[in-house]
Protein backbone atom coordinates (compact mmCIF):
# COMPACT_ATOMS: atom_id res chain seq x y z
CA UNK A 1 0.00 0.00 0.00
CA UNK A 2 1.49 3.26 -1.16
CA UNK A 3 1.69 5.95 2.03
CA UNK A 4 0.81 8.54 -1.20
CA UNK A 5 -2.50 7.67 -1.54
CA UNK A 6 -6.04 7.21 0.71
CA UNK A 7 -5.67 3.55 2.40
CA UNK A 8 -9.30 3.43 1.68
CA UNK A 9 -8.91 3.97 -2.02
CA UNK A 10 -8.51 0.29 -2.43
CA UNK A 11 -10.39 0.74 -6.05
CA UNK A 12 -7.59 3.03 -7.64
CA UNK A 13 -5.94 1.54 -10.96
CA UNK A 14 -3.56 -1.00 -11.04
CA UNK A 15 -1.29 1.11 -13.06
CA UNK A 16 -0.96 3.96 -10.55
CA UNK A 17 2.40 4.17 -9.81
CA UNK A 18 3.15 3.13 -6.33
CA UNK A 19 6.00 3.96 -4.02
CA UNK A 20 5.95 1.11 -1.83
CA UNK A 21 7.25 1.99 1.85
CA UNK A 22 5.84 -0.12 4.37
CA UNK A 23 4.88 1.27 8.09
CA UNK A 24 4.92 4.88 6.71
CA UNK A 25 2.81 7.67 7.97
CA UNK A 26 1.57 9.33 5.41
CA UNK A 27 0.49 12.71 7.84
CA UNK A 28 3.98 13.57 9.09
CA UNK A 29 4.31 17.32 10.61
CA UNK A 30 2.61 20.62 11.55
CA UNK A 31 0.81 23.04 9.85
CA UNK A 32 2.52 25.42 11.11
CA UNK A 33 6.52 26.65 12.28
CA UNK A 34 8.38 29.17 13.31
CA UNK A 35 11.75 30.28 13.33
CA UNK A 36 12.67 33.13 15.55
CA UNK A 37 16.80 33.46 14.17
CA UNK A 38 17.08 34.97 10.80
CA UNK A 39 19.95 37.17 9.13
CA UNK A 40 21.60 36.69 5.65
CA UNK A 41 24.85 38.23 5.77
CA UNK A 42 25.98 40.94 3.58
CA UNK A 43 29.14 39.25 2.37
CA UNK A 44 30.21 36.26 1.06
CA UNK A 45 33.61 34.18 0.13
CA UNK A 46 33.59 31.37 -2.05
CA UNK A 47 32.24 29.71 -5.08
CA UNK A 48 28.50 31.51 -6.29
CA UNK A 49 26.15 30.47 -5.88
CA UNK A 50 26.57 27.15 -3.03
CA UNK A 51 28.89 29.01 -1.00
CA UNK A 52 27.21 32.52 -0.98
CA UNK A 53 25.97 33.19 2.31
CA UNK A 54 22.49 32.18 2.65
CA UNK A 55 19.89 30.71 4.59
CA UNK A 56 17.46 28.44 3.83
CA UNK A 57 14.00 26.81 4.97
CA UNK A 58 13.91 22.99 4.24
CA UNK A 59 10.42 21.85 3.60
CA UNK A 60 9.53 17.97 3.67
CA UNK A 61 6.17 17.04 2.60
CA UNK A 62 5.28 13.05 2.81
CA UNK A 63 1.84 13.72 2.41
CA UNK A 64 -0.07 12.11 -1.04
CA UNK A 65 -0.61 16.22 -1.48
CA UNK A 66 0.92 19.04 -2.86
CA UNK A 67 1.48 21.81 0.11
CA UNK A 68 0.93 25.70 -0.71
CA UNK A 69 3.00 27.39 1.50
CA UNK A 70 2.68 30.76 2.81
CA UNK A 71 5.90 32.09 4.81
CA UNK A 72 5.51 35.60 6.74
CA UNK A 73 8.52 37.28 7.19
CA UNK A 74 8.86 39.98 10.18
CA UNK A 75 11.61 43.07 11.40
CA UNK A 76 12.58 44.44 13.72
CA UNK A 77 11.02 47.66 12.84
CA UNK A 78 8.28 47.37 10.43
CA UNK A 79 5.16 45.69 9.64
CA UNK A 80 5.64 41.61 8.40
CA UNK A 81 6.16 41.07 4.76
CA UNK A 82 4.69 38.54 2.65
CA UNK A 83 2.62 35.87 2.47
CA UNK A 84 5.69 34.73 -0.15
CA UNK A 85 4.00 31.18 -1.70
CA UNK A 86 5.39 28.66 -2.32
CA UNK A 87 5.19 24.84 -3.13
CA UNK A 88 5.86 21.58 -2.24
CA UNK A 89 4.46 18.72 -4.43
CA UNK A 90 2.84 15.25 -2.83
CA UNK A 91 6.30 13.09 -1.49
CA UNK A 92 8.88 16.02 -2.32
CA UNK A 93 11.47 17.87 -0.56
CA UNK A 94 11.88 21.62 -0.98
CA UNK A 95 14.85 23.82 0.30
CA UNK A 96 13.72 27.04 -0.30
CA UNK A 97 16.81 30.24 -0.03
CA UNK A 98 15.48 33.42 1.65
CA UNK A 99 18.42 35.62 -0.21
CA UNK A 100 16.08 34.31 -3.64
CA UNK A 101 12.59 35.29 -1.97
CA UNK A 102 11.08 38.58 -4.06
CA UNK A 103 7.31 38.71 -4.09
CA UNK A 104 6.22 40.46 -2.95
CA UNK A 105 9.65 41.97 -1.93
CA UNK A 106 13.08 40.76 -1.46
CA UNK A 107 14.59 39.89 2.32
CA UNK A 108 17.03 42.24 3.07
CA UNK A 109 20.60 41.41 3.91
CA UNK A 110 22.49 41.94 7.23
CA UNK A 111 19.28 42.57 9.39
CA UNK A 112 17.76 40.91 11.40
CA UNK A 113 14.55 38.88 10.82
CA UNK A 114 12.17 36.05 11.59
CA UNK A 115 9.84 33.72 9.54
CA UNK A 116 6.64 31.69 9.96
CA UNK A 117 5.78 29.24 7.86
CA UNK A 118 2.07 27.96 6.70
CA UNK A 119 0.69 25.19 5.24
CA UNK A 120 -2.55 23.49 3.87
CA UNK A 121 -1.05 20.09 4.91
CA UNK A 122 1.19 19.09 7.32
CA UNK A 123 4.86 19.37 6.78
CA UNK A 124 8.17 19.44 8.56
CA UNK A 125 10.45 22.85 8.40
CA UNK A 126 14.13 22.73 8.98
CA UNK A 127 15.96 26.02 9.50
CA UNK A 128 19.85 26.47 8.08
CA UNK A 129 22.39 29.32 7.57
CA UNK A 130 25.44 28.95 6.00
CA UNK A 131 27.67 31.86 6.26
CA UNK A 132 30.76 32.20 4.08
CA UNK A 133 31.67 36.23 5.57
CA UNK A 134 34.99 35.00 6.54
CA UNK A 135 37.30 32.64 4.37
CA UNK A 136 35.77 29.67 5.68
CA UNK A 137 32.17 28.90 6.19
CA UNK A 138 30.29 28.24 9.12
CA UNK A 139 26.78 26.40 9.49
CA UNK A 140 24.09 26.32 11.99
CA UNK A 141 20.49 24.71 11.96
CA UNK A 142 17.66 23.69 13.64
CA UNK A 143 14.39 21.96 13.37
CA UNK A 144 11.94 24.82 13.29
CA UNK A 145 9.52 25.45 16.40
CA UNK A 146 5.95 23.58 15.22
CA UNK A 147 2.42 25.16 16.61
CA UNK A 148 -0.73 23.35 16.90
CA UNK B 1 -9.30 40.54 9.71
CA UNK B 2 -5.88 40.89 10.61
CA UNK B 3 -3.90 38.18 12.67
CA UNK B 4 -2.74 41.15 14.48
CA UNK B 5 -5.90 42.22 16.01
CA UNK B 6 -8.03 40.75 18.41
CA UNK B 7 -10.85 38.58 16.39
CA UNK B 8 -13.73 39.94 18.52
CA UNK B 9 -13.08 43.88 17.59
CA UNK B 10 -15.13 44.07 15.27
CA UNK B 11 -15.05 47.67 16.23
CA UNK B 12 -12.62 49.10 15.51
CA UNK B 13 -11.38 51.49 13.13
CA UNK B 14 -11.31 51.14 8.72
CA UNK B 15 -8.22 53.42 8.91
CA UNK B 16 -6.40 51.03 11.31
CA UNK B 17 -3.45 49.43 9.01
CA UNK B 18 -3.87 46.14 8.41
CA UNK B 19 -1.74 43.48 7.49
CA UNK B 20 -3.45 40.82 5.79
CA UNK B 21 -1.96 37.21 6.06
CA UNK B 22 -3.93 33.97 5.67
CA UNK B 23 -4.77 30.90 7.77
CA UNK B 24 -2.22 33.24 10.50
CA UNK B 25 -2.78 31.92 13.45
CA UNK B 26 -2.48 34.65 16.55
CA UNK B 27 -1.20 32.81 18.99
CA UNK B 28 2.47 31.09 17.80
CA UNK B 29 4.76 29.58 21.14
CA UNK B 30 4.68 29.59 24.96
CA UNK B 31 5.40 31.83 27.67
CA UNK B 32 8.44 29.87 28.94
CA UNK B 33 11.83 29.01 27.44
CA UNK B 34 14.78 27.60 28.78
CA UNK B 35 18.75 27.69 27.20
CA UNK B 36 20.29 25.36 29.39
CA UNK B 37 23.80 26.14 27.28
CA UNK B 38 25.65 29.71 27.49
CA UNK B 39 29.02 31.05 26.62
CA UNK B 40 30.28 34.28 25.38
CA UNK B 41 33.89 34.04 23.87
CA UNK B 42 35.94 36.16 25.52
CA UNK B 43 38.28 36.56 22.41
CA UNK B 44 37.23 37.51 18.99
CA UNK B 45 38.73 38.15 15.75
CA UNK B 46 36.47 40.42 12.93
CA UNK B 47 35.21 43.39 12.06
CA UNK B 48 33.20 44.53 15.66
CA UNK B 49 30.76 44.35 16.01
CA UNK B 50 29.16 42.07 13.93
CA UNK B 51 31.94 40.12 13.94
CA UNK B 52 32.20 40.27 17.32
CA UNK B 53 32.06 36.59 19.98
CA UNK B 54 28.31 36.81 20.38
CA UNK B 55 25.36 34.74 21.75
CA UNK B 56 21.60 36.13 20.96
CA UNK B 57 17.98 34.96 21.94
CA UNK B 58 16.17 35.36 19.26
CA UNK B 59 12.30 36.43 20.03
CA UNK B 60 9.64 35.93 17.34
CA UNK B 61 6.59 38.06 18.47
CA UNK B 62 3.44 37.05 15.90
CA UNK B 63 0.83 38.28 18.39
CA UNK B 64 -1.09 41.71 18.15
CA UNK B 65 0.04 42.68 21.24
CA UNK B 66 3.47 43.91 22.64
CA UNK B 67 5.40 41.05 24.72
CA UNK B 68 7.14 41.90 28.22
CA UNK B 69 10.08 40.11 28.59
CA UNK B 70 12.07 38.81 31.81
CA UNK B 71 14.88 37.10 31.34
CA UNK B 72 16.70 35.32 34.17
CA UNK B 73 20.72 34.60 33.77
CA UNK B 74 22.08 31.21 35.51
CA UNK B 75 25.70 30.57 36.26
CA UNK B 76 27.31 27.35 37.84
CA UNK B 77 28.19 28.58 41.22
CA UNK B 78 26.24 32.12 42.26
CA UNK B 79 22.57 33.14 42.11
CA UNK B 80 20.65 33.65 39.48
CA UNK B 81 21.14 37.37 37.74
CA UNK B 82 17.95 39.24 36.86
CA UNK B 83 15.24 39.73 35.81
CA UNK B 84 16.39 41.70 32.49
CA UNK B 85 13.58 43.32 31.01
CA UNK B 86 12.95 43.43 26.97
CA UNK B 87 10.46 44.37 24.73
CA UNK B 88 8.95 42.80 21.66
CA UNK B 89 6.42 44.78 19.94
CA UNK B 90 3.64 43.10 18.04
CA UNK B 91 4.23 41.47 15.13
CA UNK B 92 7.93 41.71 15.36
CA UNK B 93 11.37 39.92 16.03
CA UNK B 94 13.48 41.09 18.52
CA UNK B 95 17.35 39.62 18.45
CA UNK B 96 18.80 40.28 21.69
CA UNK B 97 22.86 39.81 22.40
CA UNK B 98 24.01 38.84 25.93
CA UNK B 99 26.80 40.80 25.96
CA UNK B 100 24.96 43.73 25.66
CA UNK B 101 22.87 42.89 28.59
CA UNK B 102 23.87 45.65 31.33
CA UNK B 103 20.56 45.68 33.99
CA UNK B 104 20.84 44.43 36.59
CA UNK B 105 24.22 43.50 35.64
CA UNK B 106 26.99 42.72 32.73
CA UNK B 107 27.37 38.84 31.92
CA UNK B 108 30.92 37.96 32.06
CA UNK B 109 32.11 36.57 29.45
CA UNK B 110 34.23 33.21 29.03
CA UNK B 111 32.12 31.77 31.82
CA UNK B 112 29.36 29.28 31.44
CA UNK B 113 25.26 30.51 31.84
CA UNK B 114 22.46 29.61 31.29
CA UNK B 115 18.93 31.35 29.99
CA UNK B 116 15.02 31.52 30.78
CA UNK B 117 12.66 33.84 28.76
CA UNK B 118 9.57 34.78 30.39
CA UNK B 119 6.88 36.40 28.41
CA UNK B 120 3.34 37.75 28.71
CA UNK B 121 2.05 36.83 25.58
CA UNK B 122 3.07 33.46 23.90
CA UNK B 123 6.25 34.04 21.88
CA UNK B 124 9.25 31.78 19.97
CA UNK B 125 12.66 31.75 21.36
CA UNK B 126 15.65 30.53 19.83
CA UNK B 127 19.26 30.80 20.74
CA UNK B 128 22.98 31.26 18.32
CA UNK B 129 26.09 31.89 18.92
CA UNK B 130 29.08 33.24 17.15
CA UNK B 131 32.36 32.24 18.06
CA UNK B 132 35.12 34.16 16.00
CA UNK B 133 37.96 33.54 18.33
CA UNK B 134 40.28 32.41 15.54
CA UNK B 135 40.62 33.45 12.15
CA UNK B 136 37.03 32.01 10.88
CA UNK B 137 33.43 31.92 12.94
CA UNK B 138 31.53 29.24 13.95
CA UNK B 139 28.12 29.24 14.84
CA UNK B 140 25.58 27.01 16.48
CA UNK B 141 21.90 27.14 16.73
CA UNK B 142 18.75 25.49 18.54
CA UNK B 143 14.89 26.55 18.93
CA UNK B 144 15.04 27.17 22.62
CA UNK B 145 13.14 24.84 25.02
CA UNK B 146 9.62 25.44 25.42
CA UNK B 147 7.57 25.10 28.62
CA UNK B 148 3.93 24.37 29.45
CA UNK C 1 16.18 -5.43 36.94
CA UNK C 2 18.14 -4.66 33.58
CA UNK C 3 16.14 -2.27 31.84
CA UNK C 4 17.61 -4.41 28.85
CA UNK C 5 15.41 -7.33 29.81
CA UNK C 6 12.09 -7.91 30.06
CA UNK C 7 10.94 -6.96 33.37
CA UNK C 8 8.17 -9.56 33.32
CA UNK C 9 11.31 -12.56 32.76
CA UNK C 10 12.07 -13.20 35.76
CA UNK C 11 12.86 -16.52 35.19
CA UNK C 12 16.14 -15.66 33.18
CA UNK C 13 19.26 -17.32 34.06
CA UNK C 14 21.46 -15.78 36.58
CA UNK C 15 24.41 -15.97 34.71
CA UNK C 16 23.16 -13.29 32.05
CA UNK C 17 25.29 -10.28 32.09
CA UNK C 18 23.17 -7.39 33.57
CA UNK C 19 23.43 -3.56 33.35
CA UNK C 20 21.93 -1.84 36.50
CA UNK C 21 21.15 1.67 35.57
CA UNK C 22 18.68 3.17 38.05
CA UNK C 23 16.06 5.05 37.39
CA UNK C 24 16.30 4.05 33.63
CA UNK C 25 13.42 3.86 31.73
CA UNK C 26 13.48 1.54 29.10
CA UNK C 27 11.70 2.92 26.14
CA UNK C 28 12.82 6.72 25.48
CA UNK C 29 11.56 8.03 21.98
CA UNK C 30 9.41 8.01 18.96
CA UNK C 31 9.18 5.36 16.11
CA UNK C 32 8.92 7.70 13.18
CA UNK C 33 11.36 10.79 12.62
CA UNK C 34 11.70 13.40 9.74
CA UNK C 35 15.21 15.46 8.72
CA UNK C 36 13.97 17.85 6.19
CA UNK C 37 17.43 19.08 5.29
CA UNK C 38 19.99 17.31 3.29
CA UNK C 39 22.84 18.10 1.52
CA UNK C 40 25.37 15.74 1.09
CA UNK C 41 29.00 18.49 -0.33
CA UNK C 42 30.07 16.89 -3.50
CA UNK C 43 33.51 18.75 -2.21
CA UNK C 44 35.86 17.61 0.42
CA UNK C 45 38.95 19.17 2.56
CA UNK C 46 40.83 16.48 4.96
CA UNK C 47 42.07 13.61 5.82
CA UNK C 48 39.30 10.86 4.58
CA UNK C 49 36.73 9.26 5.72
CA UNK C 50 36.42 10.95 8.94
CA UNK C 51 36.86 14.56 7.60
CA UNK C 52 35.39 14.25 4.24
CA UNK C 53 31.87 15.84 3.78
CA UNK C 54 29.09 14.10 5.11
CA UNK C 55 25.61 13.75 6.73
CA UNK C 56 24.60 11.35 9.67
CA UNK C 57 21.80 10.42 11.06
CA UNK C 58 22.70 9.41 14.85
CA UNK C 59 19.98 6.68 15.97
CA UNK C 60 20.00 5.43 19.96
CA UNK C 61 17.90 2.73 20.80
CA UNK C 62 17.39 2.70 24.66
CA UNK C 63 15.26 -0.35 24.56
CA UNK C 64 15.61 -3.96 25.07
CA UNK C 65 14.90 -5.07 21.36
CA UNK C 66 16.93 -4.76 18.57
CA UNK C 67 15.69 -1.74 16.01
CA UNK C 68 14.64 -2.27 12.48
CA UNK C 69 14.52 0.95 10.86
CA UNK C 70 13.18 2.02 7.29
CA UNK C 71 14.86 5.23 6.20
CA UNK C 72 12.93 6.94 3.23
CA UNK C 73 14.83 9.47 1.37
CA UNK C 74 12.76 12.56 -0.25
CA UNK C 75 13.89 14.86 -3.44
CA UNK C 76 12.81 17.83 -4.94
CA UNK C 77 11.35 16.05 -8.70
CA UNK C 78 11.67 12.75 -8.09
CA UNK C 79 9.89 9.61 -6.42
CA UNK C 80 11.25 8.92 -3.08
CA UNK C 81 14.25 6.32 -2.42
CA UNK C 82 13.61 3.69 -0.12
CA UNK C 83 13.59 2.25 1.62
CA UNK C 84 17.41 1.32 3.49
CA UNK C 85 16.88 -1.07 5.54
CA UNK C 86 19.09 -0.56 8.86
CA UNK C 87 19.78 -2.16 12.62
CA UNK C 88 20.25 -0.86 15.27
CA UNK C 89 21.17 -3.33 18.44
CA UNK C 90 19.37 -3.26 21.75
CA UNK C 91 20.94 -0.67 24.03
CA UNK C 92 23.16 0.59 21.53
CA UNK C 93 23.62 3.45 19.39
CA UNK C 94 24.26 3.86 15.02
CA UNK C 95 25.41 6.82 13.37
CA UNK C 96 24.55 5.90 9.90
CA UNK C 97 26.54 7.96 7.16
CA UNK C 98 23.98 9.08 4.07
CA UNK C 99 26.83 8.84 1.99
CA UNK C 100 27.69 5.37 2.35
CA UNK C 101 23.80 4.06 1.82
CA UNK C 102 23.90 2.05 -1.39
CA UNK C 103 20.50 -0.04 -1.25
CA UNK C 104 18.06 0.14 -3.12
CA UNK C 105 20.75 3.32 -4.39
CA UNK C 106 23.34 5.78 -3.80
CA UNK C 107 22.10 9.09 -2.34
CA UNK C 108 23.25 11.79 -5.38
CA UNK C 109 26.28 14.70 -3.71
CA UNK C 110 25.60 18.20 -3.90
CA UNK C 111 21.84 17.60 -4.18
CA UNK C 112 18.90 18.39 -1.89
CA UNK C 113 16.88 15.78 -0.03
CA UNK C 114 15.22 14.73 3.00
CA UNK C 115 14.77 11.58 5.23
CA UNK C 116 12.24 9.75 7.74
CA UNK C 117 13.16 7.36 9.54
CA UNK C 118 11.09 4.59 10.62
CA UNK C 119 11.50 2.15 13.67
CA UNK C 120 9.45 -1.14 14.92
CA UNK C 121 10.77 -0.22 18.44
CA UNK C 122 11.22 4.06 20.38
CA UNK C 123 14.46 5.55 19.19
CA UNK C 124 15.55 9.22 19.24
CA UNK C 125 17.80 10.71 15.91
CA UNK C 126 19.64 13.48 15.65
CA UNK C 127 20.76 14.60 12.20
CA UNK C 128 24.25 15.97 11.88
CA UNK C 129 26.55 17.59 8.86
CA UNK C 130 30.28 18.15 8.87
CA UNK C 131 30.85 20.14 5.26
CA UNK C 132 34.56 20.02 4.93
CA UNK C 133 34.37 21.94 1.34
CA UNK C 134 36.93 24.88 2.46
CA UNK C 135 40.24 24.31 4.26
CA UNK C 136 38.22 24.37 7.61
CA UNK C 137 34.93 22.22 8.64
CA UNK C 138 31.82 23.49 9.13
CA UNK C 139 29.05 21.79 11.69
CA UNK C 140 25.69 21.80 11.78
CA UNK C 141 23.22 19.43 13.89
CA UNK C 142 19.64 19.15 15.65
CA UNK C 143 17.12 16.45 16.82
CA UNK C 144 15.17 15.12 14.49
CA UNK C 145 11.18 16.05 14.23
CA UNK C 146 9.87 13.37 16.04
CA UNK C 147 5.71 11.82 15.26
CA UNK C 148 3.18 10.66 17.41
CA UNK D 1 8.07 35.28 46.58
CA UNK D 2 10.92 32.95 45.48
CA UNK D 3 10.25 30.87 42.63
CA UNK D 4 13.52 28.70 44.43
CA UNK D 5 11.87 28.03 47.69
CA UNK D 6 8.15 26.13 48.60
CA UNK D 7 5.58 28.94 47.60
CA UNK D 8 3.51 27.52 50.59
CA UNK D 9 6.41 28.22 53.34
CA UNK D 10 5.29 31.45 54.85
CA UNK D 11 6.76 30.63 57.73
CA UNK D 12 10.25 30.79 56.72
CA UNK D 13 12.92 33.29 58.28
CA UNK D 14 13.22 36.70 56.51
CA UNK D 15 16.74 36.00 57.00
CA UNK D 16 16.78 34.06 54.21
CA UNK D 17 18.18 35.33 50.66
CA UNK D 18 15.09 35.48 48.27
CA UNK D 19 15.96 36.15 44.68
CA UNK D 20 12.49 38.19 43.25
CA UNK D 21 11.92 36.74 40.10
CA UNK D 22 8.65 37.53 38.99
CA UNK D 23 6.39 34.89 37.19
CA UNK D 24 8.88 32.23 37.31
CA UNK D 25 7.95 28.71 37.29
CA UNK D 26 9.90 26.42 39.43
CA UNK D 27 9.64 23.51 37.69
CA UNK D 28 10.51 23.75 33.97
CA UNK D 29 12.06 20.50 32.22
CA UNK D 30 12.27 17.17 31.94
CA UNK D 31 13.62 14.25 33.97
CA UNK D 32 15.02 12.02 31.08
CA UNK D 33 16.87 13.57 28.15
CA UNK D 34 18.93 11.81 24.91
CA UNK D 35 21.30 13.02 22.61
CA UNK D 36 21.79 10.34 20.08
CA UNK D 37 24.90 12.98 18.33
CA UNK D 38 28.19 11.77 20.43
CA UNK D 39 31.90 12.18 19.21
CA UNK D 40 34.80 13.48 20.57
CA UNK D 41 37.50 14.46 17.83
CA UNK D 42 40.48 12.91 18.56
CA UNK D 43 43.06 15.93 17.66
CA UNK D 44 42.56 19.77 18.36
CA UNK D 45 44.29 22.54 17.33
CA UNK D 46 44.05 25.67 19.65
CA UNK D 47 44.75 26.91 23.28
CA UNK D 48 43.73 24.45 26.01
CA UNK D 49 41.64 23.42 27.33
CA UNK D 50 39.17 25.93 26.13
CA UNK D 51 39.43 25.21 22.54
CA UNK D 52 40.39 21.88 23.35
CA UNK D 53 38.00 19.53 20.80
CA UNK D 54 35.12 18.68 23.31
CA UNK D 55 32.19 17.36 24.28
CA UNK D 56 29.51 19.30 26.55
CA UNK D 57 25.92 18.67 27.87
CA UNK D 58 25.11 21.90 29.16
CA UNK D 59 22.22 21.10 32.19
CA UNK D 60 19.81 23.82 33.76
CA UNK D 61 18.38 23.22 36.96
CA UNK D 62 15.36 25.96 38.03
CA UNK D 63 14.27 24.42 40.78
CA UNK D 64 14.66 24.85 44.64
CA UNK D 65 16.78 21.60 44.48
CA UNK D 66 19.35 19.79 43.73
CA UNK D 67 18.92 17.61 40.96
CA UNK D 68 20.85 14.34 41.26
CA UNK D 69 21.84 13.19 37.84
CA UNK D 70 22.94 9.93 35.80
CA UNK D 71 24.48 9.54 33.39
CA UNK D 72 24.43 6.71 30.97
CA UNK D 73 26.48 6.60 27.62
CA UNK D 74 25.75 4.24 24.45
CA UNK D 75 27.95 2.91 22.09
CA UNK D 76 27.47 0.81 18.34
CA UNK D 77 29.23 -2.49 19.70
CA UNK D 78 29.47 -2.97 23.58
CA UNK D 79 27.05 -2.69 26.78
CA UNK D 80 26.63 0.81 28.05
CA UNK D 81 28.60 2.47 30.52
CA UNK D 82 27.77 4.36 33.43
CA UNK D 83 25.77 5.70 35.77
CA UNK D 84 28.18 8.68 35.46
CA UNK D 85 27.11 10.81 38.47
CA UNK D 86 26.84 14.52 38.61
CA UNK D 87 25.14 17.29 40.53
CA UNK D 88 23.15 20.35 39.56
CA UNK D 89 22.62 22.72 42.32
CA UNK D 90 19.11 24.16 42.81
CA UNK D 91 19.28 27.33 40.85
CA UNK D 92 22.29 26.42 38.92
CA UNK D 93 23.45 25.33 35.76
CA UNK D 94 26.53 23.12 35.10
CA UNK D 95 28.26 22.36 31.89
CA UNK D 96 29.71 18.89 31.82
CA UNK D 97 32.46 17.92 29.45
CA UNK D 98 32.28 14.40 27.96
CA UNK D 99 36.31 14.12 27.45
CA UNK D 100 36.35 14.71 31.41
CA UNK D 101 34.02 11.95 32.62
CA UNK D 102 36.41 9.11 33.82
CA UNK D 103 33.76 7.41 36.54
CA UNK D 104 33.54 4.51 36.19
CA UNK D 105 35.76 4.85 32.83
CA UNK D 106 36.52 6.91 30.65
CA UNK D 107 34.63 8.07 26.91
CA UNK D 108 36.87 6.93 24.28
CA UNK D 109 37.82 9.94 22.05
CA UNK D 110 37.36 9.22 18.00
CA UNK D 111 34.36 6.57 18.56
CA UNK D 112 30.66 7.59 18.30
CA UNK D 113 28.46 7.64 21.36
CA UNK D 114 25.23 8.33 22.51
CA UNK D 115 23.95 9.22 25.98
CA UNK D 116 21.06 9.76 28.33
CA UNK D 117 20.50 11.53 31.06
CA UNK D 118 18.34 11.08 34.05
CA UNK D 119 17.51 13.52 36.95
CA UNK D 120 15.31 13.59 39.93
CA UNK D 121 14.27 16.88 39.51
CA UNK D 122 13.33 18.46 35.97
CA UNK D 123 15.94 20.18 34.04
CA UNK D 124 16.70 21.29 30.72
CA UNK D 125 19.86 19.87 28.96
CA UNK D 126 21.24 21.15 25.61
CA UNK D 127 24.17 19.18 23.50
CA UNK D 128 27.61 21.12 22.46
CA UNK D 129 29.93 20.01 20.15
CA UNK D 130 33.23 22.21 19.48
CA UNK D 131 35.70 20.36 16.91
CA UNK D 132 39.25 21.99 16.42
CA UNK D 133 40.73 19.08 14.55
CA UNK D 134 41.63 21.53 12.03
CA UNK D 135 43.00 25.35 12.07
CA UNK D 136 39.55 26.80 12.78
CA UNK D 137 37.06 25.63 15.32
CA UNK D 138 33.27 24.83 14.23
CA UNK D 139 30.54 24.18 16.47
CA UNK D 140 27.05 22.23 16.43
CA UNK D 141 24.69 22.39 19.38
CA UNK D 142 20.69 21.40 20.10
CA UNK D 143 17.89 21.16 22.32
CA UNK D 144 18.61 17.99 23.74
CA UNK D 145 15.02 14.97 23.07
CA UNK D 146 13.44 15.39 26.22
CA UNK D 147 11.07 12.21 27.12
CA UNK D 148 8.13 12.06 29.44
Amino acid sequence: MSPLGDPADTGRSLLTPVVVVSRMTSLIGKRTWAIPEGYIPAESTGDEPALESHETVCVLNTTGDDASLEITVYFPDREPAGPYEKTVPAARTRHFRFDEFDDPEPIPRGEPYASVVESDVPVVCQHTRLDSRQAENALLSTIAFPDG
